[in-house]
């Protein structure tokens, strides 16, 4: 991140910086390949899309949306390697049906059925994996989702992590809706359901041993309802995207490239919790890219604006929600962020991550 | 495995047998939870079910057969650790992808759509990444259905293996079809599709750096068309299965026991290849419990058997197709072999595995 001068809607001369995403040449795989950031991208440009092809995947939505008998479907995937498995306000099992219950509905999907893989190190506790599928079912049901398929392998030890999981989703997307992030327009209202930088933080605190005065919970949740409560205002609305790895700096830096558009935040308007920023402060880290899972970021027409956020107000997921910029025909692909001095400083993508094995 | 002397079709005595699946207590998981066997069969009912619970995953077909936006469809994954990721006909791409569209093939269904997680190992060579990737993007193309959405993770050196794969897929259940396990009856015919063992013994082989007269090539293909051959004879086909991990022993167990009937099958009439036999005899292992990947079994009503069994013959994955067997109302639940000796021997599911990680 670096400071420019210049108020943005003055057209600040970015023309001198360097390319944010320059090929890196690596020969072998590291941590930051899995961080959500330019690394990721990298992998997904330079050898995942050249090999598969296909242009619903060039999409790069959270969610493929295909038609399948007639039926709009989204279709998504994540593996989950969080360590540790446990910790405050979740666990693996959560993560892995929020985490793809929340993709199917960036894409307004509800999601419907549930594939789950299990990939067990031999030797960890039966007890261990019961207390994790037992997580993954009570998910499941409070998200209103059916686990319907699955596959259990197993691994020598040393060469797993106790549990890794794979879940992946299908939902029908409602008629009218057609949300992904090339729909981004200037003019477009950007909002956030609520605080950022719980869940990387919860996890984090665990990791290290830290303590803090008030214990931080993962904000770990299913996010179909809050959508559905956003869609029956407008089924206009044109992004959402839930800022997991990277953060909301990759989320939004994703969709301006997506869509070619600008994107101006107000670093003030960002709600960020007294305890993660001071954690923040204390590990170095930067709130804008720590993960969460349980919150979402919105690009809403202006004249539906005022209304979807009192909508998401209204719901207890969005209780915290608020606007925090706008979507800009200045400098296309580029997010930047108004700082609380008057200055602008850009928000890259992040090169790796900051906090490996986060979900 | 155990002989038992007497003619089938007298009814013999099985009474003083042990259970043949004990519930065993196994405080940690062992290699043999991800073996396909009994111990896998275990964690299912114990573990996975309870925590999940759910109509459609009790249903323990390959595939689950779900109603979305008004479309029937097949739905599946598997995860892929198998070991070493290249090995003689295939890799572990390309077991990605046959896997989960032979599981939706096994619902009669043509897979049009997977999804791809990729758990990634530290320090593990981008260039093997992108062999694997363009081993999966060729075996998709070649089995005509799409990568649209997908996932990479990293983990540390130490806590992976390279390359671990998990796919999902979805794909429509043409109309008049309703192939499942709970489907066979007394009097259908029991074909396979061809050779089997070979898969688990060409990966075997090169692991263990066995050498044969011959090199024996996995078998690993894409069941989908073989399928609808089958399927333009009739749509009245009962049950199909791709033999994988747990072989051809574990699938008719899991028929057998599923639908509450009894399985006869002759051991003459198994083909196995002679450097498959001759492996086996050397490794100690049962062609029967050796893991397949491009071959199926099939419960046919005997009116259609002869119709679905030219019909495959016809098809080059079904050249070496036959007849082994039959279903009857004896001894439900279990499967026994009739041997070269006119004797009888019951055919057990398999406890844990053979072959860790062939898939």
């Amino acid at each position: 991140m670096r400071e420019a001068t210049g108020a943005v809607g003055s057209a600040p001369d970015f023309s001198g910086w360097s390319c944010p995403l320059p090929l890196r040449d690596h020969p072998r795989v590291v941590m930051g390949h899995g961080g959500g950031g330019a690394l990721s991208a990298e992998l997904v440009q330079h050898v995942f899309a050249p090999a598969f092809g296909g242009p619903v995947l060039a999409g790069l939505g959270d969610s493929a949306a295909v038609t399948l008998g007639g039926a709009r479907i989204a279709f998504s995937t994540d593996s989950f390697v969080v360590r540790p498995l446990f910790f405050p306000g979740g666990s693996i099992g959560d993560l892995a049906v929020n985490g793809t219950v929340n993709d199917l509905a960036m894409s307004g999907a509800k999601a419907a059925y549930l594939s789950c893989g299990f990939i067990l190190e031999e030797g960890v506790e039966t007890a261990v994996v019961a207390r994790v599928a037992q997580a993954l079912g009570a998910a499941a049901r409070a998200a209103g989702v059916e686990v319907v398929t699955g596959d259990t392998k197993v691994v020598e030890a040393g060469h797993g992590d106790g549990v890794y999981l794979n879940t992946a989703g299908i939902g029908q997307i409602p008629a009218g809706v057609d949300i992904r992030p090339q729909r981004a327009v200037p003019g477009d209202v950007v909002i956030v359901s609520g605080d950022l930088g719980v869940h990387g933080i919860a996890v984090m605190s665990v990791r290290e041993g830290l303590e803090f005065d008030v214990e931080i919970e993962s904000d770990c949740a299913a996010l179909g309802g809050l959508v559905e409560t956003m869609l029956a205002v407008t089924p206009e609305l044109h992004v959402l995207r839930d800022p997991t790895r990277g953060g909301l700096g990759a989320a939004l830096n994703e969709i301006a490239a997506a869509a070619g558009v600008g994107v101006v935040i107000q670093e003030r308007a960002i709600p960020v919790p007294a305890p993660v920023a001071s954690a923040c402060a204390l590990l170095g880290l930067d709130p804008l890219y720590v993960a969460n899972e349980g919150k979402l970021v919105a690009f809403v027409p202006r004249e539906h604006a005022d209304a979807v956020l009192d909508a998401m107000l209204a719901h207890p997921l969005g209780a915290r929600a608020a606007v925090i910029g706008e979507c800009v025909a200045d400098h296309p692909g580029m997010v930047v962020s108004r700082t609380g001095l008057g200055g602008t400083r850009v928000v890259d993508l992040p090169v790796g991550e900051q906090l490996p094995r986060i979900c």
